[in-house]
């Protein structure tokens, strides 16, 4: 975190103590002023399309045709925000400001304006009237900004949209950030989320020494859309142990319910955030002495009336302290004078006179309040991670290959190997990259990487832990949540750094959504050029459908590649490796990468190898081709029939199949393509990956039928190719939900995909070949029932079907990279 | 719940308090026998293929070849059933048995037999030693059963697959269930998820009276796949504040770390289950009374080492009390004598000779201790909800709908429209029938069935609540929780009820892969006579991605309807009504319906209707329809172009372009066709829904241009119809992830789905028009350019673009159904 300190005088340390005390009235009337500024530009972007200043009586012009945002949780956030400046400016702190609410654009748009860092990022919205103005006038509406924080926003790396992700992406802002304060406003309704609700256990693997601090704030404004929030609805004492239970300390704070003088209410405050700044720089000196192990990290309970400072009652209804005020409490707000002047008076409320000058520009004394520089928190560097961010320094991938004589003359598993090759990442890369994951590291088979670093945990310990590779640091995070590692690695890599989730394939889904507010918001961000661009997002799923030997049809579901492909191509790259070679060069690829998000599926079962680390190379670079070697065609002539192939195991059957065709039907002219980037199955008009026409049509013809095995649900392919000149030729086998616990070509057989099936769909599919493979195609038929029989009586394949090798190899396969699960568990 | 209490005798009470006191030795030992012959059940199954009663020396033969499986859990989850069985038969409790750690298949099915109910089920798998043989041959074994808790388990209603749901399913399955207790057994791996961690909660929106009692068990055996648990690993102390901060009362129970006489065991954890089952009683006697309000339910915290009772140590390293018991924790059981003798050894601890006699047969003490008939957990009718299924009583939908004298004659809110049959569907179907959703009930408009139903609410209420509809008991549930909204619909459907979740359509993604874990339970439950038909899932999807005004783009994703239909045909039913009448029509479908997931998108803004409710009936019976009074068709001739639409605003905006061409193209013969039901598009044999070639090649041609416009991703269309004759004819227009904040036709435009847009999509297909359109051409082009245009200045749209009607209709509109958003939110 060097980096965000070089240009900012600090104090001899990030974490100091001040002495607490009373505030001065001009300290209070500056937070006060502040707090008043931000409410006052909040609701103008609500309401405003001009009259930015109310110098002139409000008309109905001036108010938008159609008003939309949300006021409710805005002054809240508007209130932590000058708050937090004041501690920032005394203490030089850090800090990174988290809106779970992110309702609240406007209070973020608004401080942000304060700051100066509005104007410095978009000139035309100045610092004077006319600036206002458009600041205004641009909320919410056609052509402007939207109506939440979004990337558009400085300083957030946090988009207002899907709730309950707040949390992970403080903390995950603040691994290897040992000097960042990440506040963290938590609205009570996004509480109420899974996400959230488990995202409080992040303490139990932040090192309090290395990483920063998060700071709950958890904003109990009592209301949803349309309903009370939980949190709000039960008894003080019960919510404290509910804190505490999760691990903190919390500091109730309540305001805006009664008639306490609002300078009473900002100084109890300010004291009370002096404390919690104290006991978090207690807490870290002890921390830095090696003294604590696992700090009652302070959170703040921050309970203020929903649309703090609205009126108290529109149109005879509650609107201030009722779930009224979430979104615009005034929405009729031009249609008679009545509402007009209610909304002038709310706005008048805030004593905009006194805030900015004649011209429009804000009072020297509330822009003095400002922290400098890149301590304004809509100016942290980590909120724009792009500018912070370092490449990793990656090992030669080459030089962590199996090697593979022959095809299929090699035993190894993949992810295994790729193990070996992140375990050389790590050591390069010792503070910013990380691996998540829910507690299935070691089970996909990543393990070596504990040779060079631990777990990190900062949960009790037991004394077999150390052997278990628990620490208080390590570049590992586990955890059994799929949202927060996801959340994790988000804030990760939004804040500068590098980061893989390992995951099994089929639980993916559980991040869905979240992919695609990630998505969205990189998408978003390519037309932003102040956004610097960030470390790809690397999914490694393994454990994946074919092999879910100790699970069973619970687990299988290959769909995650279907629901990333629906969004921006420009976005999205799904890679599926056949062996461990190409694994490494697709990983290699993938952590070079940036603003994509990489889904790579590769099996972690022992399985043949088929490429060089050269051929692996080439292939990879082509992102498919034909493995002249597996078919058999004659040079000059187009081949009967294509098998394709895509995914690790259809790629062995396809291979298989490729066996049998060429000892029982050696003239007919078969040619076998891969596929290892998904991508270039499509037009090069629907993705950048996308091969052209003539590429494509060169390599599966036009006319030729093609038996493409996938590991998918088969109408993927399907909607991939649907503008391919051949596509109508195209027979696809997949998965097709037909599975259970079984043996792995009990799995295959089901779903139709196994070798035996796909010879009989080139029989059926090439009519040449006429009746002289009808003797084939019945044994075909039978080989398949003998296969099944095999297994309900022996519960495992039948040998010559999992011990096949291709034809040529060696008789003895080499075992290589195969071994026991070493220190963890093997499968879920 | 009388069904459940008919044919077994009870106390006066259901809710009995028992004078809590020393167990006499006898009972002691039966614990343990039950236990012990759980246990050796489960062992057996994991590892057998022959010699159950170890009556023969123990050989390699007799070893699975393949150990799949999860031993870890099991014992615990024995332990446990074997101790809720004894105040079963003390208290007559009906009580059901939800297996959050669901890799305990092996006790779930050892448990049911030794109840009898596996052997009722299964006829094959006899009470002998036969019917062990085949016991413990069919686990995890090909053409056998799985690994995991799943349909196949009787007394389940919990798939072991992904982890997260047992509480939410738990809620759901008592409410409306006042006699029933559903034990509920948490892994502390599961309790790291974050719909875990947010089930707690459902202690919220519990009714004590009218409701049954959850009580949740946290089995803290420490241990997940590789690493130590979370919640086993912070102090006691904090534990028991996290659960008193949950709202429950915690009982601490730890049980196998040292020698302890296992009598002792026994003794202290009946004790417990006494004094919480009194607890119980005492609140339920209380509530009864209206004496109680917010119970604080015991909990208990079951410790126990992971994998108690195998051995303590294999091949050197730890097993019992460590992860490495998780799965199989003698992986390699016959490949060395050593090896089998420890499996012998183990098998032989639990000394099966005084379990079974010579036969096989079950002791005649241990079998007396199940519960009779249906107070077996495992014969529960709740757990087989199709048994207790009754229809609903629904009001005939044709009552509701809006007047539609002319098309396009009334404007209507349709899912306002739905709401005011919900609501008289709710005054019919008091007890059965529910409406889940995540605070947006309201907010999609549904409010009208707050006038006679209320939130079912249990936290403490404030003054304004009533007029807010909280209360104590009510048809509605909602928090802010979308896991829990489907968790607690799945559980209450699972038992046999009815229900429907409503959802903002961007964010039913967050259970995707929840509904993908119902999918795959109700697929395989087609194939399980046992199992009886339950009530369909039912989705309710709107605030959808074309009017997210107060949102923007985080806010938009149709994409759920893709991964819907990745699941098998047979149970998933997707429909697009475009108006409150085909909406009503559709609904009432679903409601009527069995083993379905029923997805239904529609519209909560003003919009034109279009079909008389007769229309809409006969439209919805075909599913998708020519629109005649739309099109400018000549009898006899075919179509220049289709116009295809699916989803409220695509249709709008097709009908639209279809006046804007015969406006100006009057002699081009087009022809419109509206899609509600979207699996009509699918060839008949890939879906039941499916249309023939034929009527399909009737209604779309086989050679005219086809412009679809659609209101998901555009490629599932593609995906419908690639096997169509015409498919290579088809342009489908769609959402393809441009959007922002913006008005409801700036969002059109955006996408290329407004009605300019198709129009010049109709010119550019149609080269029979040849120059002759140039000029239309060109006009589109500049209206499309002076609708984006007017918005940027206004903020709204073009009048005469959101004021458009369809010609012919009355000048003035009927405005029906259109209110202010009355007891809730508006919008999120």
């Amino acid at each position: 975190m060097n980096s965000i300190l070089t240009d900012t005088p600090t104090s001899g340390t990030a974490w100091p103590f001040r002495e607490p005390g009373a505030l001065d009235a001009p300290s209070l009337e500056g937070l006060d002023r502040w707090w008043r500024a931000a409410n006052y530009l909040s609701v103008g972007q609500i309401y405003l399309l001009d009259n930015p200043l109310l110098r002139t009586e409000l008309t109905a012009d001036d108010v938008k045709p159609r008003l939309l945002g949300h006021w409710g949780t805005t002054p809240g956030l508007n209130f932590l925000y000058a708050h937090l400046n004041r501690v920032i400016n005394e203490r030089s702190t850090h800090a990174l400001y988290i809106t779970g609410p992110g309702h609240g654009g406007p209070g973020l748009v608004a401080n942000s304006y304060l700051e100066g860092t509005y104007t410095e990022t978009y000139p035309d919205i100045s610092r004077d009237a006319e600036g206002l103005r458009l600041l205004f006038r641009q909320f919410s509406f056609p052509g402007g900004i939207p109506s939440h924080v979004a990337p558009e926003t400085p300083g957030s790396i946090h988009e207002g949209g899907e709730l309950g992700y707040a949390l992970s992406h403080a903390y995950g802002a603040a691994f290897d950030n040992p000097d960042l304060l990440v506040a963290c406003v938590i609205g009570d309704g996004e509480a109420e989320t899974g996400p959230l609700a488990a995202g409080w256990h992040g303490n139990k693997f932040l090192n309090p020494a290395t990483d920063g601090v998060v700071l709950p704030i958890l904003h109990l404004n009592g209301y949803k859309i349309a309903n009370p929030t939980v949190l709000s609805r039960i008894p003080e004492s019960e919510l404290a142990e509910l804190m505490r239970g999760y691990g903190h300390t919390p500091y109730l704070f309540t305001a805006g319910f009664d008639d306490e003088p609002i300078s009473s209410i900002h100084e109890r405050f300010a004291l009370l955030l002096d404390e919690v700044l104290n006991q978090i720089a207690e807490y870290k000196a002890a921390a830095a002495q090696g003294d604590i192990d696992r700090p009652a990290w302070p959170m703040i309970v921050f309970r203020t009336p929903k649309g703090w400072t609205c009126p108290k009652v529109i149109d005879g209804l509650p609107a201030e302290g009722s779930w009224r005020s979430h979104q615009v409490p005034l929405s009729n707000a031009r249609d008679t004078p009545e509402h007009l002047a209610v909304l002038h008076d709310w706005l008048a409320s805030y004593h905009p006179a006194e805030l900015f000058d004649d011209d429009g520009a804000l009072a020297a004394d509330i822009a003095a309040l400002a922290p400098a520089g890149e301590l304004r928190m809509s100016a942290n560097p980590s909120a724009n991670g792009g500018q912070l961010l370092r490449d990793l320094r990656l090992p030669d991938f080459r030089q962590f290959g199996v090697e593979v004589p022959h095809p299929g003359a090699t035993v190894a598993e993949a992810t295994r190997v790729l193990g070996n090759w992140l375990t050389a990442v790590i050591e390069r890369n010792p503070d910013n990259f990380r691996i998540f994951g829910p507690d299935e590291t070691a089970s996909n088979r990543l393990q070596s990487v504990f040779e060079v670093t631990d777990k990190q945990w900062n949960g009790l310990y037991a004394d077999s832990d150390s052997a278990d590779h628990l620490a208080p640091r390590g570049r590992v995070v586990e955890t059994l949540s799929e949202h927060q590692c996801q959340g994790w690695l988000e804030g990760y890599l939004l804040t500068g750094r590098h980061g893989l989730f390992n995951c099994y394939e089929a639980f993916i889904h559980i991040i869905d959504s979240m992919f695609n507010q990630h998505a969205k918001w990189l998408d978003v961000t390519r037309h932003i050029p102040w956004r610097r661009p960030i470390a790809s997002l690397n999914y490694l799923l393994s454990s994946h459908v074919w092999r879910q030997d100790h699970n069973g049809f619970s687990h299988q579901d290959p769909g995650f590649i279907d629901h990333v492909l629906n969004k921006k191509s420009e976005i999205v790259r799904v890679y599926l490796p056949a062996d461990a070679n190409t694994l490494l060069s697709t990983y290699d690829h993938c952590l070079r990468s940036k603003n994509y998000v990489n889904v790579v599926v590769a099996g972690k079962q022992p399985a043949p190898q088929w490429l060089t680390m050269d051929e692996a190379v080439a292939h990879c670079t082509r992102g498919l081709g034909i493995w002249e070697w597996a078919g058999t065609e004659e040079p000059g002539t187009e081949p009967d029939v294509v098998l394709g192939c895509a995914g690790d195991v259809p790629t062995l059957e396809v291979l298989a199949a490729a066996d049998l065709l060429r000892t029982h039907l050696p003239d007919l002219r078969v040619r076998v393509v891969n596929v290892v980037d998904l991508m270039r199955l499509q037009d090069e008009a629907e993705h950048p990956h996308g091969l052209s026409s003539h590429d494509f049509d060169t390599i599966f013809t036009t006319d030729a039928p093609v038996i493409f095995a996938y590991h998918g649900y088969p109408w993927l392919i399907h909607r991939l190719t649907y503008r391919r000149t051949g596509h109508a030729n195209w027979h696809v086998r997949g998965y097709k939900e037909e599975g259970t616990t079984t043996t792995p070509f009990d799995m295959v057989m089901l779903n139709d995909l196994d070798r035996f099936h796909l010879v009989i769909d080139v029989i059926d599919r090439v009519p040449s070949l006429g009746s002289r493979a009808a003797g084939l195609r019945q044994q075909m038929v039978d080989a398949r029932l003998a296969a099944r029989e095999y297994t309900r009586v022996h519960g495992e394949d039948l040998p010559e079907v999992g011990e096949w090798v291709w034809p040529g190899g060696d008789p003895e396969t080499v075992i290589s990279q195969v071994g026991t699960s070493g220190t963890g568990g093997d499968n879920e």
